[in-house]
């Protein structure tokens, strides 16, 4: 950071992404406690050294549902300590806030006169912290009530059948840099699912480029709590549902860190999972080493670097099949005990190697899944007794499966395969429910696995009435509508480009040619598209700023073809670094001061009249009714 | 307040008391679920109005012990609106802050420098939100980690058989004026009852007063949240447990609204109950008319203005014994039922017309408890029924009672003699057990009774466990100590008054002498202590500054005469008015300000350090080893 040029960071976004923190996960395990909150901790601690803009979580930062007294206060302390300083906040929302954060106070945190917030967190809900009771509220509502955190992506469910959702963009500017933030918190996936794949159900609202933008094009960004692959694709989200003038997603939920962007062939974005930070499940994924991501964007590049978290507790994995194994006689109970014991010494001596360095040890976390066909199983509990102080759980390392016919790649798959003992009382039974008992056709299986979990987790008396009540209205809706099978037709998406606005792009590349550091400098960021996009489009580096006047030609041109929309826009890279605008928030804090958008910044309340949804015409809207659409 | 002069508001305490708001309560009824958090709501907006210096709150801020998403939020709602402002806060808190507020920032709130805090609230904690689990965390831990409110007063009961606990005040400086605010958050009042009859059991710090100070003597203040008459007296405090260096006392729990300050006989401090701000029993003593205290401190006397809550939801309260009413028939159900329709309607009517003036008229409650001996009772639900949409709670209008034996006086203070269905699930169960099951010698029902609540409301498996322990303990102890019957002298209070202090006294009365205003205005105060202490002391005016040379040999010479103590402390009236000291925190708000105490005030500094406990020499300590220490 410290040796990019100022212009250089006066137009770069950055944020910290990571996901999936269950605060409060194990918070009863002696051992195991603290966890949550230290990679929390860590979290955020990354987020104040790398100095980033804000901070990005993907849901399920909270464990439970209605997480217990001491996770909240421990949440609490741990976003005030970070979060409250008095760095100056440098990127605006433009964007109608009210409509972004629902909450009584309506705006984003770090504009409230009365808190100096330094370091703003943006969060949408997971499946275990999603919102319920008569209010709809999330735990995340209490932390957004006291202004630590910003809670977007909070959708009401309207209308009867499977409902409608809108889903407007946080509007961000940094200088020439803008980032269009869609938030999608959890619903359950199953609806999800089907909304996708019905029309209009899924509005994306965008902004419209106008000339007063003085900006590159928007970077669309989407954070989204999902399965992302299942077994059962109903009951998961394809990338391909998304729309496909998005830049980027951010897919929470899935716990394996697979945190290095990919390209989603065919969509012209990139995706990131960035994983948990506390590992909830002993299966294969979660033994992979946890980062988040800092994501810096400039224009419309974006340069990732992951981070390792080292306060991770250390958790050693690995399967073993019994009849494979050379030294184990089946009629030998000892050899196997003694098999299975080097196994656990190898995978904590493992362990210790890895984190020798480090100077608080933790307790490793160990798993072995033993394939015991043609065997007896032994209690895994009586096996653990001699680990307790060695490993951080002893009561479980050994779990035991009766076939692995089961590939590979399912396997790591599924969280749920095999349940322990003391998860049985927590939203999993909905898996054992779905696995073993209700194999229904009247009413999806995934419905009565929500209803029974509302019931149960989230007192809702009502979960199964309604659930019925749904299943019904939508059976008969389909039965009605049954004839007249609509076609429909690809939607697009308006992009008003005014024309002017050519020549004035044409008059500002000419400037910027006058900030060389600029040029040189961009050059650093990886151009990723220009990597995977070859072929596509025409690759042009960061710096290019050539051919400008094509834009709105190429941008009209390109529909359906993003890639090298996308490539184009990128040319309109270092055009402008408008330092003018940069908010000058921080300095205005004391008693008196007035919101820093509206106050200090004279373009920017034009800026923000002129983008904002407030001007309902001002936003094109885009209506995801099939895969193919967008 | 707009009337006074300048130099008597900087050395006046301006204090809104109130207590038992019960933020949730009701939460899930469709007409009173607002009931709480809008009479708590216009406590906040009277504060601001009044312009006080702080909040004072008894316990029972919250209803439940673990209260819901919506009602935390709520609270977080109200509190973030009403007490983060611009407006400068005018005392400091010259005691060590790490041991008054046992959060993880040690501070009191409005000095944290990232929060804009004009309003401090300070509470403690009721029996309805009292410190639980592994982290003994209460409900208002989650908002002291906000830094919305003091939370005060939580008690570690360390060591075996019945306890210690050791009770520092908050030391609150203004001008002139010293407050010393003691808080003792509920403890179950069997427990806390033994404990103020074992010696050293409950020990109170006192500041010393020293030169420095420049200060009158402190106004000492206790909060706590108790039982205060019950049938049974060991499951009660009385009052005369208290130590008689106490000023004035506030009493939380009961809900009965008695504000209006009483003289305790014999101890030589003033006591207000204020009572509820929502009723949660409908009984006579929740019908009366609520309000808050506006208690203001000067030196040493106070003025006590009693402010009406309006916003709360009218209560109509009656008893009738139908076999002394002259129209009913008994063998008519229809004359009782008329007669009973009659009575209903007579309430409501006299409800709206005490409410014609408001704008919002609400729903009143209506209450009749029926003596119905000799008669067949009628179903309450269906009886009801026809005041649906005219009462707010047509399912329990009529309460019957077979006898009315039990005197008035009693049934005012048993808030559990009628048990609702609807709250059997809750803690009231506890009376139930009292009364009707476990009338058992070798446990205490009250431990057992905590034992349940712990279990069922606070998800305490080892409660008990616990209990029994406790109680094996307990015996042992008491089998082991039986012969040596201490005998407990009675403790002195250390008040080492410097011999150079009575010079400086001297000094400054001449000097106070020239401030007219102070003595004239000092007259407005009520001087409760002269009107109530006539024949005990010297009855001595506010602005009366003359005898002040003889204060340090009355204070050693009125040991256990209190009284004429207090009286003789209040003749060092408006000696002093030094506005160099008023706090001038507020100005200094924004980045990179220190903590206001440290930074902007030198002179405090120093009183801090010769005041605060950091220095332990500095303060002595008071041994309530009975009912007559102290």
């Amino acid at each position: 950071m410290g040796q990019q040029p100022r212009e250089d960071i006066a137009n770069t976004v950055r944020i910290l992404v990571a996901t999936d923190c269950h605060l409060g996960y194990m918070e009863k395990d002696e051992i195991r406690r603290h966890d949550s909150f230290e990679a929390f901790e860590e979290i955020c601690s990354i987020a104040e050294q790398k100095e980033v803009d804000f901070v990005l979580l993907g849901g399920d930062l909270f464990h439970e549902n209605k997480p217990s007294r001491s996770t909240l206060v421990k949440a609490i302390e741990i976003l005030r300590r970070h979060c409250l300083n008095d760095r100056p906040v440098q990127f605006q929302v433009v964007s109608d806030q009210a409509v972004n954060f629902q909450n009584k106070f309506g705006h984003v945190n770090y504009e409230d006169p009365h808190f100096n917030v330094g370091l703003p967190v943006f969060s949408i809900h997971g499946n275990h912290d999603d919102p319920a009771g008569v209010d709809n509220l999330s735990a995340v509502d209490i932390l957004s009530a006291c202004n630590l955190v910003n809670y977007f992506g909070k959708m009401v469910l309207g209308g009867s059948g499977v409902g409608e959702i809108t889903v407007y963009p946080i509007l961000i500017r940094k200088g020439s840099t803008a980032v269009a933030l869609y938030g999608l918190g959890n619903i359950r996936d199953e609806r999800l699912n089907r909304m996708f794949q019905t029309p209009h159900a899924v509005q994306w609202m965008r902004p419209e480029a106008q000339e007063e933008c003085q900006v590159s094009d928007w970077f669309n960004i989407l954070v989204l709590h999902q399965n992302r692959v299942k077994t059962n694709p109903k009951n998961a989200i394809n990338e391909h549902f998304l729309p496909r003038f998005l830049d980027f997603v951010v897919w929470g939920h899935e716990h394996e860190c697979l945190i290095d962007p990919q390209e989603v062939p065919g969509m012209g974005f990139h995706l990131t999972q960035p994983g948990s930070s506390v590992a909830t499940s002993l299966i294969e994924g979660e033994s992979k080493p946890k980062h988040v991501l800092l994501l810096e964007i400039k224009e419309n590049q974006y340069r990732p670097t992951k981070i390792p978290l080292t306060s991770v507790r250390p958790f050693e994995y690995t399967e073993i099949i019994l009849k494979d194994e050379a030294d184990i006689d089946p009629d030998d109970q000892n050899s196997i005990l003694e098999h299975l014991d080097k196994v656990v010494r190898n995978l904590i001596e493992r362990s210790s190697k890895k984190t020798v360095n480090r100077s608080e040890l933790k307790l490793p976390l160990v798993r072995i899944k033993v394939d015991y066909s043609g065997f007896m199983t032994i209690n895994p509990q009586r096996f653990g007794q001699k680990y307790v102080g060695k490993v951080a759980n002893p009561q479980d390392i050994l779990i035991f499966s009766k076939s692995s016919k089961k590939s590979k790649a399912e396997a790591k798959i599924d969280d749920f395969e095999r349940l322990r003992p003391e998860e049985l009382n927590q939203q999993n039974i909905e898996a054992l429910v779905a696995e073993n008992n209700l194999k229904m056709e009247i009413i999806p299986v995934n419905d009565l696995d929500v209803a029974l979990h509302n019931f149960v987790n989230k007192d809702d008396r009502l979960a199964f009435y309604s659930c019925v009540q749904y299943n019904l209205q939508e059976t008969r809706h389909k039965i009605a509508k049954d004839s007249d099978t609509a076609k429909f037709e690809e939607e697009d998406i308006i992009l008003k480009v005014g024309e002017s606005l050519e020549e004035r792009l044409k008059e500002r590349s000419n400037h910027s040619k006058d900030a060389p550091q600029s040029t040189s400098n961009a050059a650093s960021f990886e151009d990723i598209r220009s990597k995977t996009a070859a072929g596509v489009g025409t690759a042009i580096s960061f710096s290019d700023d050539e051919d400008t006047t094509q834009i709105s030609d190429t941008k009209s041109a390109t529909r359906g073809r993003k890639w090298s929309s996308a490539a184009s826009r990128s040319s309109r890279g270092a055009l402008e670094s408008d330092k003018s605008k940069t908010s000058t928030r921080g300095r205005g804090r004391g008693r008196g001061r007035g919101r820093g958008r509206g106050a200090n910044n004279l373009k920017q309340t034009t800026l923000d009249a002129s983008l904002g949804f407030r001007q309902s015409q001002s936003i094109s809207c885009c209506k995801s009714s099939s895969p193919k659409s967008c």
